[in-house]
């Protein structure tokens, strides 16, 4: 969405990440409340808006309510549009086996941008969920020409984004790069590819014994893969264990591991949650493999202290014996230093990151093309101090891939000024402007 | 396999699911009960029996006794062929860098299907091994045709299913679905995508220390991918450990949890497990994550009690002290519910599949779109009763997606008659009559 | 890298296994020392020299250092060229989206290989950096045909090795078979297929934690299957953490796992492990699932024992008591065998494997077409004696699945006779010889 809210064909920005997508049912049974959830969902502002926000007028509204469903977002949009920080991308129907289905969606569609009501300038896209073959997309990309055409849009001007919920639509992604240039297709329109992994289970008919989702890893990266080589943004589908926060930024973890730094958010909570997840944490820490499981170690002073009894130390002469799970280890100290340096690695700060960066960059002007960066600690194991210290060799290619996280920083903080206070809570203000100024 | 025996083109069924594919030698050397193998498996019935049985004239069966291996086929077919319950689809030689062998398959698919032999009227296919690329596919496809002209069979009436053994036949998957509209060959004849993990690691060059093989996590995704995009059924290869049951069972679950719902069996003891293994349980049971390894509660009454070492719990005033491997925990109630349902999980039995969906198809019927499930339970730790209940939304995805064992189970029940005793071994009457009648 | 030096399109043979690639910078800041490092890498011999060797005129090398990088791979090649065991390929710079950076890269190339420099005939070929998709491929090929005809070189002489490091890229692979084919390129001097990571890591957006690499499981799978689909070789990307040598041990038995055989090695240390890691132990040992950690059994005499206090056994009366982890176990002597075959797996020597190919190999020419192949110890847990035993069934695919080894073995002896003393150090005589011998 942009603040411009003059014509739908003078939007200028493009958002380079995404965070966060967040549905809403678009109509609930029973009267003069039906839009209420729409309202309220477009009114948030900071960490609980999302980056894009749709109103969902597919599988979070029952059939019946869907023609009340489309009446409810122009009105809503054409009331409160032009204040929302985000993108709104409406979910309509579409289904690959059903022509009726997507003649629905295609209705649905031409209605929302209609002009006359004054919703269009505040949509961004729609989202098409259930499609199949790279044919399938093509005939919706089709319909999106013909509204715009319609309704005197520019061409290619209302962004396409799929769920991918079918083997079909999974394939379809190995060929947008080669598909997008093609003369009788728009689908450089293309925005974002958001898996669906409730329908996917079901078109791939898996089971698992207590009906939860399968992880679908392959899925995932083939997303981000399509994503990556067609210029997209790649979302993970929605987690359905509101309450389960823990869970949530571990799915979030994983993705991020694969290139998929947006997720599905189903309440403002995981908007907050997803639109934090991605950026670097305010002070770094250690992680420590204690047989297995990862936890933190606490800070105490300059110290990193282990405090379980997964892992034991203690000092036998002039040795160590350090015990993990029900194996001893009987170790001179700099075998205890590398058994370590193996067990412990650091998580870096936004400040950290920023620094690194920065001194990257300086020994670059100064015609230096790799650099080791150290990391040390004190790490503390049952009450014994162990010096510990690591190097890492950054060159170009380092650099750059560690730039994500900044990228993405940035971007949010250019693209979303109502979450600047949140920022500002987040960090310190010297960091934000090192931040911002940093890989430019 | 049909009970109707006059004809070739009167088959009137199709299998949407297979569990089981059984492969027996063809001819053994030795003389006289060369065939005595094909013979006991074709007698098989009930869960003894699988899906699809293959009488293998390829690596099981010597080179020099193939000749043989098809008379046997050809005479165990026509006597026995008619009360065979499953499909039947002999695996003929074939491989894509050797002409001569893709000749001499060829000269055995016409040998089998020679109506004067008698036997093609129980014949539902075959199988292709070591195919290649797509091109390759065509050639065998092109060998079924002319067959089914020579001898009038209609066209595409025989099925063709394939093993994937190297990298160039899992790429050639990828493009089943655009491939088989094409007016120049008949491939919507395919029925199985099996994989054949022992060859592929050949072809992928692959070592492990043991000689063990890989677990081949991507192919087995890539291969029910293209089941699912190109509407065919994805199979496993054989586990050749054939004592080794629950490794069998811990392979067919992760194969569950991609929608590989198929797997090869060797013997008619894996062909017994492999047929019940995607069948919903008996009796629903709690699945406890005892510091990461998965342990079943024992069920005391209406309690789940867990009786291992590796997790305990104790009251200490006000609070409690859960124990997971060597962490302590001072947790209240509440925190302790969140624990312990984060490490629970629970199994539904066919019984609660048909309840829960019976409940959302009355919740629909009723205008809702949505309705919450609740699963509650009494967990006993070290003595201490704590009352676990957890929500889970359930939408028309959800439960289409849950439908899979569902419909698996009503084809199994509609398509093989001969195993509806074992059914009723393994479930209450009542359930089987409304397991029939759910989601329809 | 052929010994016969008298031109470049006699060279005869084709390395069908590639273990290491070993990049080396072209110049370094400084004046007359510039190329010291080429100097000292061409002169490596035995374990330590590469089977490809990359002076790395890209990454590794500053951007203001690559012309002189160009006259030093010239004078290094020209100087010791002949002698160098392996293959040499130099990196030149490229990328897909830069027509300046590809245009310098060819301009390279087109020195490098200049017959009056007097290197080309000691040149096998160019590693091609930040590749895209299959047309970017097909520039670059486009640029070796040229200079092969600008130099009178054979077309198709100059073999081509790419670095896989965007998602296009992961996706080009995909086409290669058919790509290869056409009339219009000269894709059949494609070579290795090469991961890099840290650059894919940025093209995927990838953020972890720590600023580690991901895995990148999908991606290595997708690399090893399009080198075995389109006859090519696939090598994994360095790994930087250079003094963690168990690290990259298990890096590598994963890309083992996958059928990628070759690694990136930054140091000849690297070198060292990454020659010896695909080929056989001298001894086999016993490995033993301890609770969840592999740990290998200690050989004292002909028996096997375990050390660790993670799994504990006693008699109790007539049965026994195993304790894995906190969880007790009550079983009889049968059921102890069965646990602990579960928990224990052998890793066969070159001598074993070598037996038991003999063994088959027997076993076929007197008309066998499966045999059993025995494995049994004598397992040590806590004082107590447990006879172990396992068969496993060897047919013709279990024979060639494990034959990799030793065709990689013998792909070594024959090209790299420098290796002949390592390699007599590590194995008895007698197995070198009967090694060169089975499987042919």
């Amino acid at each position: 969405m942009t603040t411009n809210t003059t014509a739908i064909d003078e939007r200028t920005h493009e958002r380079k990440f995404v965070r966060t997508f967040f549905t809403t049912p678009t109509a609930v049974e029973g009267g003069d409340d039906s839009a209420k959830m729409l309202e309220s969902a477009i009114q948030l502002r900071g960490m609980q808006a999302p980056d894009v926000w749709v109103p969902d007028n597919e599988d979070a509204t029952a059939p019946n309510m869907r023609e009340e469903g489309v009446e409810n977002i122009v009105d809503v949009l054409s009331k409160h549009g032009a204040e929302f920080p985000g993108e709104i991308h409406p979910r309509v129907v579409w289904h690959r086996d059903d022509p009726g289905t997507r003649y629905r969606g295609f209705r649905h569609m031409l209605e929302l941008t209609d002009p006359e009501n004054g919703a269009v300038e505040h949509l961004d896209g729609f989202v098409i969920p259930e499609v199949g073959d790279i044919d399938d997309w093509k005939k919706a990309d089709e319909f999106f020409t013909i509204i715009e055409d319609e309704h005197d849009l520019e061409e290619g001007s209302l962004k396409m984004s799929v769920i991918i919920e079918s083997g079909a639509a999974e394939l379809a992604m190995g060929k947008l790069r080669e598909e997008m240039g093609k003369p009788t297709n728009n689908l450089q329109r293309l925005f974002l590819l958001v898996d669906g992994e409730v329908d996917y289970t079901k078109d791939m008919r898996a089971i698992t014994p207590t009906g939860g989702l399968p992880k679908w890893s392959e899925l995932r990266h083939n997303t981000s893969r399509a994503a990556s080589a067609a210029g997209l943004i790649a979302v993970d589908g929605p987690y359905d264990d509101i309450r389960d926060v823990e869970g949530y930024h571990e799915r979030m973890t994983d993705n991020q591991s694969k290139g998929m730094l947006g997720i599905w958010s189903l309440t403002p909570g995981q908007v907050v949650e997803a639109n934090r997840a991605p950026l670097p944490p305010r002070e770094g820490y250690w992680l420590f493999d204690a047989d297995g499981r990862e936890v933190e170690l606490e800070r105490e002073g300059g110290r990193q202290v282990y405090t379980g009894d997964r892992v034991s130390l203690r000092e036998d002469g002039d040795e160590y014996v350090l015990s993990v799970g029900g194996d001893e280890l009987g170790i001179d100290a700099e075998e205890l230093h590398e058994e370590l340096l193996d067990l412990l690695a650091y998580v870096p700060s936004l400040d950290d990151i920023v620094d690194s960066m920065e001194e990257f960059e300086a020994a670059k002007e100064a015609g230096k093309g790799a650099i080791a960066m150290t990391q040390s600690a004190t790490v503390v194991i049952d009450g014994i101090d162990v010096e510990i210290s690591r190097d890492r060799m950054w060159d170009e290619a380092t650099y750059q891939a560690l730039q994500t996280p900044i990228a993405l920083f940035q971007d949010v903080y250019e693209n979303r000024p109502d979450q600047h206070g949140d920022l500002a809570e987040l960090y310190d203000e010297s960091v934000l402007e090192r931040a911002m100024n940093v890989g430019n």
